[in-house]
């Protein structure tokens, strides 16, 4: 551990730090201030089919007019993928067609004069919650993202852990069946294939398949997708499980069970102080928690007074931009 | 990542560390240089039953000698068990009953004034292999031992990461099989009840009941034990690999699948630059090596350039010593 404690956030009061989320639809923007709160919001359309360059340009528009109302002392920008955290560039953008080696900092960096940091998203997450959400205060966090796929970041001894290929963190990919389903990544019983959103929505209309006429004619999930099964989506399970569905509460303990194991192995490898889950699945909420703490339980045996929380993201949707506004003393 | 490099070892060329494994029935130590060579060494008998007050006043002995031709700057100690890393305090050891909450850390510093630091045996040598062995230069290392149980040190941003609760790199606990066989440790389907020691012997055993009684009489591994399974170990099964017996090879090579699955889990993880196997069994050597690269293959898709290695041990027992002699600066 290091001797010197660095304090988590260094800017003075009267500087302002930007973060900025870019995902494949929207660009979210908020200007920070030194103890962690939102000052000022903006959203613009990422446009990411028309390239790289003009999305660019419009963020550093966005940059520029923050920077006349408040001193802006430094850029992060979280964006999904395998970012090169200390150059600042783009690989392998998922969502983003064509961005593939962006060198997003240096463009930044040049339009506005202001220093900027590139990290991935989830590292943006796990650096919010560390400074200023479920995980303040706590030196070694670990952050898991549920939605469509599945993301991890890790802050160990206060510090983000990139990896070696800035890679690390990808909790989604780590193998909870040895022979399980194939993997769009290739490997076979990621995590990913059972707790990924479509996964979990593909379980719930196999479950519904078997329940016989009675209590078929009961589903709320039936009955919210309007008999249309192609309409359903995590959030209807969501809504149903919060109607008492059994169902729904069946599948979401399920999911529970899954992230569970995967949390289990993590703990064993990382002894982490908090566990955060975030992410749209997040959303399931409660029995979610309860499911994933009793497979945590039943793999981890621990000894008394052990210190770790498994708790819901409490900066939900803020997590990216404020993780990513504090990304330059972490990267 | 820290913007301030700190050199690896902090010692003047003059002054040497002392550093110390202390196991069940030995405990060794090795005088070391700045330059990470060990320049002198003992070896006592443990006696742990007869309580750690008289093992540690051996142990001071011991140091005060090599105080007489040394200048020492520093002692370190690695032990198996949860060790409280900050307060130098041996918690639960396996291997030491009746040494739970032993201040080792206080006693040796008051008895001989020179600064000491109290470790996990595992940190220890993966610290060792990240100084001075298979993990030199390389900022994030996972290392692995293999033997009776299975442990695990990690390295990240080139500092040793101990977790919360002093209980990070438990590997050998992370589940492979959520619906495996039950565990001493009280979760299911562990790397350990896989790979550890034992059940590479148990496994062995069975598959030698189902050869028919050509191949069994062929066997090298029977004829080694002289007909006497209960005298088989892994050294017997190593011997038996290296003249070329199938049943053997075939028992390394599933070896080797099991450690290549717990080991993709660390790589999804951490993204380690380098991933070290040590402990009696990575005797099995290059067999095993390649059944562990083969799994880690299929298991995590890279990209081109990808920074990864997996190898043995270069500094094989002495890895303990070597690196509980630098943990001062490290924990």
């Amino acid at each position: 551990m290091p001797k010197r404690e660095i304090p988590p956030v260094a800017l003075r009061p009267e500087r302002y730090a930007v973060g900025i989320d870019l995902g494949g639809t929207n660009i979210k923007f908020g200007v920070v201030s030194a103890a962690g709160k939102i000052v000022r919001r903006a959203r613009i359309p990422t446009l990411a089919a028309r390239g790289p360059k003009k999305a660019l340009r419009r963020v550093v528009a966005t940059i520029r007019r923050f920077a006349r109302d408040y001193e802006i002392a430094q850029v992060g920008m979280g964006v999904a993928g395998l970012i090169d955290h200390k150059l600042g560039i783009i690989r392998l953008p998922p969502n983003l067609p064509g961005w593939d080696g962006t060198p997003v900092k240096d463009i930044i960096e040049k339009a506005t004069g202001i220093p900027a940091s590139v990290g991935n998203d989830v590292n943006a997450c796990v650096l919010g919650e560390h400074l200023f959400g479920a995980g303040k205060g706590r030196r070694d966090v670990f952050c898991l993202t549920l939605g469509t796929g599945i993301g991890g970041g890790i802050i160990a001894n206060g510090r983000l852990v990139v990896g070696a290929n800035h890679a690390a963190g990808e909790v989604g990919h780590t193998t909870i069946f040895p022979d399980g389903q194939m993997c769009k990544c290739g490997s076979r019983g990621c995590l990913e294939c059972y707790a990924g959103a479509e996964y979990i929505v593909q379980r719930a209309l196999a479950l519904l398949r078997t329940l016989g006429p009675k209590l078929k004619s009961r589903s709320l999930i039936r009955r919210y997708t309007r008999n249309h099964p192609e309409n359903l989506t995590t959030k209807v399970i969501s809504r149903a499980a919060r109607h008492g569905d059994p169902l729904a509460l069946e599948v979401i303990r399920e999911t529970g069970y899954y992230v569970g194991l995967g949390i289990a192995n993590v703990i064993h490898l990382l002894d982490p102080e908090v566990v955060v889950i975030g992410g749209g699945i997040s959303g399931f909420g409660k029995p979610l928690l309860t499911a994933i703490q009793a497979t945590v339980d039943e793999r981890t045996p621990r000894f008394e007074d052990w210190r770790l929380e498994i708790r819901l993201s409490e900066l939900g949707d803020d997590a990216g931009v404020l993780g990513a506004s504090q990304f330059r003393r972490y990267i």
